[in-house]
């Protein structure tokens, strides 16, 4: 067994995101990336089940990290107040670190149907997480859904502004939920 | 070539569905829902790419009849006017007339991974039209993507629980609004 590498996943990660950038997602081999990254396949099979698992990677936590979110929220704290703790903690620990990846990576998702998908059932699962760890808290079924789903809606658009704009995420995305409060206001 | 049957892709559904609820989804064949409803696989095959579709019929035009909707809507009208109007006239249209149909699908879609992603394609599909036809309206992109899936979160929580509920869609829909308001208001 190879010696642990402490950033062996990181530059598996940096390799694949410029290789997928310079030549495509299709065209793109392990043994292209574990080369690039000067490691072994078999270090690379370590941490990725496949080569698509490399955008993805640490999505898979993210689901359970929002029940666990609103698992531990005070008991009386309203339904927005939690979302947008949680979204401002998501914001300054998953998305402001490394905005050059997921720029990087959104690219990639759009020249790729499978992609696509993949991203599409990853807003599912956490819509679904935020949805049921609000009936927890003892809402009922409509509301959870309606606060879970304008959840991730806030945080997937202002994602997608933020990677065209200088301002920080957390800033867009309050911006977003003013936006969004006044489309919504009786015309 | 058989006689044009006028119902025939009608019955198809219906037999379908029945199968899919009596025996399941993928134990389902292509021949034993033409038998069902008495017609031939040849037509069938006339009517539908594969079973799946048969769920799924007539959704394929929603985005371009969403994206219809938009482009002829008053040159001022606001963009929440717009969307009311459009889910009215789908909930009347699509779904009030169907709901026995809408009920068996969902049981359906609910026991089948793939089915899921097909109708999460849906969905985006949907929202995109939208947002697209209120960029074309001159929205930025940002009101626009938060309007696009704020209807769809509308549309798809209103119409489960309508699918448990006596109401009318319209009306909960209404309701939905005011409800997702609430959430949103400043705590």
């Amino acid at each position: 067994m190879a010696r642990w590498q402490p950033d062996a996943r990181e530059r598996l990660q940096q390799a694949a995101l410029e290789l997928f950038a310079e030549q495509g997602f299709a065209a793109t081999t392990v043994p292209e990336i574990t080369a690039r990254a000067g490691l072994t396949t078999r270090t690379f099979f370590r941490h990725f089940a496949d080569k698509r698992e490399v955008l993805f990677a640490g999505d898979a936590e993210v689901p359970a990290m929002a029940a666990a979110f609103l698992a531990q929220a005070p008991a009386g704290a309203a339904p927005l107040t939690i979302v947008l703790d949680g979204l401002r903690a998501v914001a300054e620990t998953r998305f402001e670190p490394r905005k050059a990846a997921v720029r990087a990576r959104r690219e990639i998702v759009g020249t790729d149907e499978g992609l696509q998908e993949r991203e599409l059932r990853k807003r599912a699962a956490l819509a679904e997480a935020i949805r049921a760890g609000f009936v927890a808290r003892g809402l009922d079924g409509t509301r959870a859904a309606l606060i879970a789903e304008s959840t991730v809606t806030l945080l997937f658009v202002a994602v997608a502004q933020w990677l065209d704009d200088d301002r920080p995420l957390a800033a867009i995305i309050e911006d977003c939920l003013e936006a969004l409060r006044a489309e919504l206001s009786p015309p």
